[in-house]
């Protein structure tokens, strides 16, 4: 998928959307990003000042220029980025149910972007289940 | 289940009887919070200190009434939890050898509460594998 | 597996070579540590400096002999390592295409070790799948 710079990305539709095409009943659909500058978190989708009020507070506990780091060859945002996808996940596993993803009523599944450039991203979406 | 409070509430033991009633012998169970201000964690069950200690340390990372939050219609306790979410899992699973949790000794599974009021949290538990 | 210290151990090579003794072409692959003092993160295995980076932060976000702390009776590196377990993953869940694991080009699979003793670290890897 298409990121614009930093900050969370919903894309819980377009997996509805991916599992409503299988025939799995009752399952369970792994969410996978193949990169370690951009993570997934699953969170609020109600307020949009949910997402924006984490998406500062990781740039705080993570800042940019920090003497700490060494590696640097890849600009400011790397290593945050890096620390980011560390403190949240790479992989989220969801239940499916009557074959649809167990969310809870307010839970969004979100690409947390963590570099300023526009880039693409791989997600792999795998189900294991029984059909029903 | 139900909770009374910011803490950590373990239910390995609930975990293993839901188990414990299913054939699988070997498989993956998979447990899933269907909450954004809420989280689970796999911690050492042996000193209470530990989960008291990780409680405080969080509540530290993520005060309430921090002038970075926009998110302040829900009480000054729902915008450090979903912070608080965001940094631990929503998601865990664990192997499950010969009909059993395949935890280390010393490893507890507990739901993470990060909301003052006592709630009602759902979580889903989902279990893949062949009977064994 | 081995540890010597704090610090990030990748044993990407380790899971493909588990994998790559079993049939199956489809599938999940399972990571999960039976530790609470030492965790996984999938983490950029180019630069080395891109991994003591990350030692060194999760080193500040949660020092030693830090006041907060009750649980001290097992040395001044446990509490911390069970906050940077709790940071980061107890369990890690890779897909698996063509018997191979669906890692992007960059990615590696660490046990991030917390303790400053060598320890021996119980991780168990499990698969879910179909022959192909």
């Amino acid at each position: 998928m298409a990121t614009r710079g930093k900050g969370l990305y919903e894309f819980t539709g377009e997996i509805a959307g991916w599992l409503s095409e299988r025939r799995v009943g009752t399952g369970l659909l792994t969410v996978f990003v193949q990169h370690t500058s951009a993570s997934l978190v699953i969170q609020e989708n109600a307020d949009p000042d949910v997402v924006l009020d984490l998406k500062n507070f990781f740039a705080r506990i993570a800042p940019e220029n920090d003497p700490l780091y060494r590696h640097t060859i890849e600009g400011p945002d790397d290593m945050p980025a890096h620390i980011k996808a560390a403190l949240t996940a790479t992989q989220l596993s969801i239940p499916v149910e009557r074959g649809r993803l167990a969310l809870g009523t307010w839970q969004g599944v979100y690409l947390f972007e963590h570099r300023d450039m526009p880039h693409r991203r791989s997600v792999v979406l795998h189900l294991l289940g029984e059909e029903g």
